[in-house]
């Protein structure tokens, strides 16, 4: 839904919104059963909430389309996935929990192998170990720029995140991986005339770089890529009119839910520790974005029955959070994950709403099939945001 | 739906449309039985139609959005509410069945009191009774301007509509009410160059208007908001090829319709009143708007027995209705309001629609629980003339 729409729209209120995000939730059957990991899961908490609530199945991007867990978040957040989009080196940036600000350019950083004569032998650098990505990055932290502030990053194996910090910087630039071996890293270079003074700086970090690093085979050489700056994102706080907070514990969703201005706060790896810091900051905000891992990663392992056990550990907190009185409780996914799959996927994800103002509708359990007979149906993740916020009591009417 | 592709495909045709539109239709359940209004009512004959037709449920702007009356409206009628807006001025208008013109600018008016120094102390003038805003609109009538015709007409309480009538106005104007006391009124200024002449007209209003209301203390000053043109919305007849009738009572209604092109039937209060105006145009007209209010009325009293009653009201006349024998009858709202809510809200509304050329689907009663089975799915309401069309053989094949 258009922003502007939204803006003119908007009312304060009371009311309290809470979107609780199970990473990677729909699945497909298990062979042996014909049944999901949802429908295999014992979950009535969520099913009362199903029977309570609205249901219906979220798309991200669009049919067919599997989103990456920046996409799938940004349209939960009401943002249209194709709009806005997070360029890779600011996603690696938030990816590592780094403070990227709106005057940094970020790029994704390889160490690689060149021989002798300056040809790339390996784009990876035999995948050195994390430690010695780390060590390498402390020594090219070291290098001096004229005029910007310079972060090196170790991020995992050969992978590091490169940020400048100055005025005037711009993300106009060419990448220097030539993605092939056997010939020389790409010359950086401006895309645009006002990336000029940004292209004489990474070269220079880049012609310093080779020196530093050139006893130190097979990391001999650094390749660049994925230049990009802070993502323009209008603020969900100034959109929507909430005090919005983010209760996850990987850095990329910290990182995601920072980027459109949510507050992030502390929290551990567990659900005690999520739900905990949901009652300490409750009085705070008007909007709590919590973030659940283990769903997608025991799909991504094709750990059926370790998805629905994590299925059952989210159902088991439901009554407690509930104690809570949010106004607006809503449950659904990012993307599905299906351990059958063991990747992200581009099935529809179940999706329930339960506030006091719910339409009836036929779904009665939290899962794919009953979802699909929701009184939402297939629907667009931008849509649940304006759902959420008619359900707080939170939009006037549009027009008179 | 673009109409340069509904223009492109409309062929002539003899067939009748019957659009019946139970204003603020959609409910909610009463908590005792769980079940909505239109769940409790007996509506056999609505249901038949569910039977025998294709069911969905509408949106009118966005999920989430609650229509007003004018969105609502032009939604069902077709016209993309996002793009095509009604300024208040020309709402207010319509709404005291003013007739307002092309070359027209309306605003909102509204009695206010000003300090000795000309301060507002009271934008709404102590709320004066409806009498005494009708005797200063009669005096204030008698102003004159240069090359301009005056109306200035009451509304209810402090509030009056004014409407300047000459070439070349334009309703780029700032408005005067500061929206806050301790302050003096805005002075009209024009907000682009084709507007200066009509800021000098309106200027010249007020002046006058402030001095013959001097010793009418509380209501002694004018403040004006809202200028709006006749909105330039394509004719409904055109676009759709219909010669297009309205019948509908209330003066906010019939005013919409005629907006779009379609001519304002005599009419009276009841639902024979209707059918008495139905009967007596059959052969002149294509399409029939039939507006109903009452559903909309209890509703925002929060009498949901009351609204039960009407639409059990409405079911009795379809026999009558249905013996004309339309090509096509669509029953549905302009939006929902439900009993426990009392006021519209963004909630999906039922929609049928019943012709010879029907696809089977499953919904079986006319209720909200039963359209979301409906083979329409959620749907927007701009789609449903399309779908009249289609099923009166009024549209022809698009492309070879």
């Amino acid at each position: 839904m258009d922003f502007d729409l939204i803006r003119e729209v908007v009312i304060p209120a009371e009311t309290k919104i809470v979107l609780l995000v199970m990473d990677g939730l729909g699945g497909l059957p298990d062979p042996r059963t014909g049944r999901t990991e949802m429908e295999t899961a014992r979950i009535a908490n969520l099913d009362r909430l199903a029977q309570e609530g609205i249901c219906g199945m979220v798309y991200h991007v669009g049919f067919g389309i599997t989103p990456g867990s920046g996409p799938g978040h940004l349209s939960l957040f009401g943002y249209d996935p194709l709009r806005y989009r997070i360029g890779r080196g600011a996603l690696e940036a938030v990816g590592i929990d780094f403070d990227l600000r709106p005057q940094d350019v970020a790029a994704r950083g390889n160490f690689c192998t060149v021989d002798d004569g300056g040809l790339v032998v390996d784009r990876r650098a035999g995948r050195i170990d994390t430690d010695t990505c780390a060590r390498l990055c402390a020594e090219l932290r070291t290098i001096e720029l004229p005029g910007a502030e310079l972060f090196v990053e170790p991020v995992k194996e050969h992978r590091f995140l490169l940020v400048l910090r100055g005025d005037g910087l711009s993300d106009a630039l060419n990448e220097t991986d030539p993605q092939k071996v056997g010939v020389p890293p790409v010359e950086v270079a401006a895309r645009a005339p006002e990336a000029q003074a940004t292209a004489g700086l990474v070269s220079a970090f880049v012609a310093e770089a080779r020196d530093r690093l050139r006893d130190h085979h097979p990391a001999n050489m650094v390749l660049l890529r994925g230049f990009a700056r802070w993502p323009d994102l209008p603020s969900f706080p100034e959109v929507f009119g909430l005090r919005a907070a983010a209760i996850a514990f990987y850095p990329m969703y910290r990182g995601l839910a920072k980027l459109v201005g949510m507050t992030a706060l502390s929290t551990g790896p567990s659900l005690s520790d999520s739900l905990a810091a949901l009652r300490e900051h409750w009085g705070q905000f008007d909007f709590f974005f919590v973030h659940y891992k283990a769903t997608d990663s025991t799909g991504e392992d094709g750990n059926f029955q370790g998805k629905v056990a994590r299925l059952e550990e989210v159902d088991a907190v439901i009554p407690e959070l509930l104690t809570l009185n949010p106004d607006v409780i809503m449950v659904t996914g990012d993307h599905s994950t299906p351990s059958t799959y063991r990747a992200h996927s581009w099935h529809p994800v179940p999706f329930v709403l339960r506030s006091r103002w719910c339409q009836p509708d036929r779904a009665e359990a939290f899962n794919e099939r009953d979802c699909q007979k929701g009184s939402l149906g297939l629907f667009a993740a931008t849509e649940i945001m304006p759902l959420a916020m008619a359900h707080a009591d939170r939009f006037t009417k549009y027009g008179a």
